[in-house]
């Protein structure tokens, strides 16, 4: 028994699970890890590093997999590079994606378009997405903060019914688990994209250091904030900040952003230090609220195959509960 | 065929749906409006008006209601008028409820803590609380705005169950319809407090004029901010903002708190001239991210009813469609 949605049929998937293409962190090994298990896998293309990009890619040939980027820092010979390879999907966050449609569309690939707000999914349906993403400020990296999961899920289902019904809808910010991705689902999404959940697996390009922290904090420990872009010279739209965990690095400058441009030759040598020395109270650790219910570093098929065996029990299995003559 | 949780079976309700106690607007008609269709309507004692209290409280006489107050603003002897009328729960929020814990029991009646953050939930199961709801920052009105419903439920629900398994949980912040109590419910709460829904009922203390600009704006229309509590005098602890319409007045004031203070005459003038005059784009109108998920003024009575079948039909219907041989 699986939950079959407009999402699994329409990507050929058995779960309607989405691993999220976090920067660097979802390497091929991650992403083919989630196909293979059922769900749909996406390589982090982030900022655009082709031989980091093509080596990635060429790594998951022969499993179906799809690739997301950082839209307001790339450029159409980057898409090309990932469209040779035939993803399952093209994921674009941040920014116009407009400019990139037709292209993406040339090569017969769907494209998600991860948004934050209301105004951003009608922008999105306009412009031609076959999926949208709706993120929630709960969720770690990059967004605008402004709206949550909770509330912006059926918000974004009753539009995308009224405009465009044959979108489909993602829902990301907080996807940690089963209950999550009932929820979710109970919410009118077609389908989840979780990233801290992925983010903390064997499979994952994540630090040991950074690893065995999130399995010490609580989901009280994230914060958003800009510094991390500051200090790494990462010139955002200022829209956008990042949820991390709100460490020793962040607590300091987090509301001292103009002492910490002041002071941003020392600050950057201390941040490339605590990189290399996987020192996450200073170097950049970034997790959503949903790291409050990480409890393990598993392998990521296992997380695929345990969330939506959870996810059906809450939404199938839950009749069996009935009491008799209801 | 009903919603059964541990929270209907204690509180002997029909329904798992509690009305959230707002300030002044929570009166003996919303109140007694959600208990009589099957749920729990609590009247909101708020900042502890005894002249208002005792003829709300009155009022619902005959009818079992419950009633909340904002903590740090109270004394043990509102309390006692409150506990005088029997009310089938106390509901304390904002500040330390562990002074009146004894007060409270003593007289029979449970305690229901809202927190807004897991340590905030740790606390309150320290101190005794018979249910603990936790609201994420998407709710209209006060809070620490740090946390979100979607991540705050199960993690929460989790340290209940290690800590102190017979203490129920109820979710609040973004509950508008039967999806969200369906998520809510897979979230692991055994039931929800809505407060923007019941606001936008006809039982409800609301002006003509707010309640026609709910139905007029989408979930991306409102922030958090202090600017009110500012111009009304309002001593809040600094943790805690308010989520609010996004006005003109929260425009104009919000990121310049300081120039407001030095102009506070002037604002308060204009901003009683608004409240005479029911002009939302100055006065404050307090509506969660669920206002985008409201679209009529409906009797009270209506939503409880249409919340729990939606919420029955996501739930418990979902096998109706599962295909056949699955």
């Amino acid at each position: 028994m699986t939950l079959h949605t407009r999402f699994t049929e329409r990507f050929g998937v058995e779960h309607p699970i989405v691993s999220a293409p976090m920067d660097l962190v979802s390497t091929a090994e991650l992403a083919t890890a989630v196909s293979r298990a059922g769900g749909l896998g996406l390589i982090g293309g982030g900022y655009g590093d082709e031989e980091w990009l093509s080596r990635e890619l060429g790594a998951a040939a022969g499993t179906r997999v799809g690739c997301g980027f950082i839209t307001w820092s790339i450029d159409a010979g980057l898409l090309d590079i990932a469209l040779s390879h035939e993803p399952a999907a093209i994921f674009l966050s941040f920014g116009d994606a407009g400019p990139y449609v037709e292209q993406i569309h040339r090569a017969g690939v769907p494209l998600i378009c991860q948004v934050h707000d209301l105004a951003q999914v009608d922008e999105a349906l306009r412009i031609g997405a076959d999926a949208v993403c709706v993120q929630g400020g709960e969720a770690g990296g990059h967004g605008k903060g402004t709206r949550s999961t909770f509330t912006l899920v059926p918000e974004a289902a009753d539009l995308i019914a009224a405009e465009r019904p044959e979108v489909l809808l993602l829902a990301a910010g907080g996807i940690a688990n089963g209950r999550s991705v009932a929820a979710a689902l109970a919410l009118g999404a077609d389908g989840v994209v979780a990233g801290t959940r992925f983010w903390a697996t064997r499979q994952a390009a994540v630090t040991r250091g950074a690893h065995a922290r999130a399995l010490a904090v609580n989901g009280d420990s994230t914060r958003r904030t800009s510094v991390y872009d500051i200090v790494r010279g990462k010139t955002w739209p200022p829209v956008y900040t990042s949820r991390v965990l709100a460490n020793d690095f962040v607590v300091r400058w987090h509301g001292h952003e103009t002492e910490l441009v002041g002071n941003l030759d020392a600050a950057r040598a201390e941040f490339s230090h605590a990189v290399e020395a996987d020192d996450v109270d200073l170097a950049n650790m970034i997790v959503g609220e949903a790291v409050g219910q990480v409890h393990a570093i598993e392998d990521a098929g296992d997380v695929v195959r345990s969330m939506a065996a959870q996810a059906e029990s809450i939404l199938i299995g839950a009749p069996r509960e009935r009491p008799p003559g209801t």
